[in-house]
């Protein structure tokens, strides 16, 4: 097997999802030949492999000493270019950036990774799901759809739905000429499990404020539980999505904020800052919560927080939308699952659909992983 | 853009299927340019592309008379491969054959496809799916998990669930590490129709012979349905998924035949040969169907066909099964869907799910159109 086989892979963010990231790498067998562990990056280090000492990480219990007593502070992004040139020269391999940050400012950096050679590959929503301006910068370095092309490639399973083939499945979808008339679908977890708590088939017992003050105090929550119950990680998606549907080029939302996209955070608590006080305040309001429920109950429905991209219509929106208790979205659905429906011309009588846990950091490494063979694949 | 770019895509097999890919290949925007048709073939002609006399089939009406008019009689495998050889050479460019017969001689054949450079895309379940000594053949030349190699691909996404995806998520799970511990699902269209109609939450109105004879007048079964109720459809997806399965690599089935399957077809008509006369005398035993019927039933349940290959266990099974009502196999599933849900040791708490249609001309060949754009990408 010689040198040159396999790519390059450097990693900045080794939060749970790097880690887990960096454990896939050192340890599936098969992989180390493929994709070589060349540069980690924290917000204080960088460890950078060389030629006469290259990174060697096998298992997943040395990286973090060697990265916590290396010598490099972390490195400005454009340095950071300039070494892994640096190392895709001296090893005649490909290299591929993953971004395991949630950082808006490293998702800026990708057009200058692309325009560097490097591909990228990455959980983080922002680049997809941000400004406009910066989607179209990407695209503009992004070579996935050039064929012959030996430019850099960008990968982003794990923006929506984790490791659930979502993204992949929506591509193969497009490229092979189907026409998307419709994506709905149960896009984040949390979402997920407080209404399948909340709203079942056969009604629901419990006050909403409980069912969140729970999930806070389980971690199934972000901090500040606004910050899921705003639905703007759906809008997020969303933006992410109709991005990929050629039938909307014309009419993409400018960002995930230009996504309508339904609060359920009551407006008197909308500038609450502290997460405790928020999950304190919100038994005030589980009166309305419930005359919602009881409503979609008594229509033979549930309620769930979804994401729509109707291209026929020309909607996208994130909102609380009842289903009957036959649909999928209620009876099939349970836990913190995704469920993503896929209706297209081929998939007209029923819709294609995926179902599965949407979070946690190792069905998100898996995405990054199966990404960065892909890339392995076509850049080796 | 150069010459070279894209591969060569050599099709055998013009009915269904291969009429439905060639209609991709041909209408949809920027196939042709990564994707160029250089030879068809049927049971009775070939019409092969040469350089003074490129293939140029633009929208689906013109192939069908170039092909019955062609002056060349179908060639022989072997012969196929020399002038397919040729005009790897002349054009540059890679080439992969597509497979879209269900022909055993065309699938014992790949090897020599492989061993001349040839990747192969296929729905055919015959190779995959038959004597191991084939497959074992066939992996031999496979190249698709070796970096930096340039050799031949084999895509079988088809092979399962149509274009579903359902061979992509179970190599990508297997790829990144993830262990397998159970993979269970309806895999035949027909069977999902048949007890969707027949077993419900609801318990079931209808004759099962009155539906198996509905399903054969519309064209929901093959000519004769014991092809479909003999379960050997579902014992082949079976065999195809479990060889992608590490850890069974020690207990495959030998062929699809040494998967244990459950026979739906009363023993008195396993040697009816007549289509026609099966379904006159199924009648004789609806009993049956229905106490089988009701007992599930009365245990608050539904029967589903399913194939399952449990891991742990070392049990691979085509069989009628009871699911409760509350199974996403029991409430979500509908019309002749395939449902397929895969437990691992990362989604182990709930399976990650894929439904959809499973069958029908279109959504095949989505999945081989989606498998060309894969080697067009890594061999171009």
């Amino acid at each position: 097997m010689s040198a040159t086989q396999g790519i390059n892979v450097a990693i900045i963010g080794v939060g749970l999802v790097g880690s887990s990231v960096i454990q896939q790498l050192t340890t599936v067998a098969g992989l180390s030949s493929k994709l070589h562990l060349v540069a980690l990056q924290n917000s204080k280090k960088t460890l950078l492999s060389t030629p006469t000492s290259p990174l060697s990480l096998s298992g997943s219990a040395d990286w973090k000493s060697l990265l916590t007593n290396s010598s490099t502070s972390a490195l400005a992004l454009p340095d950071l270019v300039v070494e892994l040139q640096k190392i895709t020269r001296e090893s005649g391999r490909h290299t591929a950036v993953v971004d395991n940050t949630s950082d808006e400012k490293v998702a800026a950096f990708y057009p200058e990774f692309l325009a560097a050679g490097l591909s990228v590959v990455t959980p983080n929503k922002k680049a997809f799901s941000g400004p406009i301006e910066l989607y179209n910068d990407i695209l503009k370095y992004k070579s996935n759809d050039k064929a012959g092309s030996k430019g850099p490639l960008v990968y982003q399973e794990s923006t929506v739905g984790a490791g659930l083939p979502i993204i992949s499945t929506l591509v193969d979808l497009v490229n092979t000429g189907d026409e998307i008339t419709k994506i709905e679908g149960v896009f984040s977890g949390t979402l997920s499990y407080i209404f399948n708590e909340f709203s079942t088939p056969k009604g629901g017992d419990k006050k909403f404020s409980d069912i969140v003050k729970f999930a806070k105090e389980n971690g199934y929550t972000e901090p500040h539980p606004n910050d899921d119950l705003s639905g703007s990680d759906v809008a997020r998606k969303l933006a992410i999505l109709s991005r990929l549907v050629p039938e909307l080029k014309d009419a993409l939302p400018k960002g995930y904020l230009s996504v309508p996209t339904h609060s359920l955070t009551p407006a008197p608590l909308a500038d609450v800052a502290s997460g405790e006080e928020y999950v304190q305040r919100l038994p005030e309001f589980d009166g309305d919560y419930d005359s919602l429920n009881k409503e979609a109950f008594n229509n033979g429905s549930v309620l769930r927080y979804v994401g729509v991209i109707d291209v026929k219509n020309n909607e996208i929106k994130a909102s609380l939308e009842t289903y009957p208790a036959s649909h999928p979205f209620a009876s099939s659905l349970s836990g913190s699952d995704n469920i993503i429906a896929f209706h297209t011309k081929r998939y007209s009588a029923r819709p294609l659909l995926v179902q599965g846990s949407g979070a946690g950091a190792d069905v998100t490494a898996m995405g990054v992983v199966a990404d960065l063979i892909k890339i392995a694949e076509r850049r080796s």
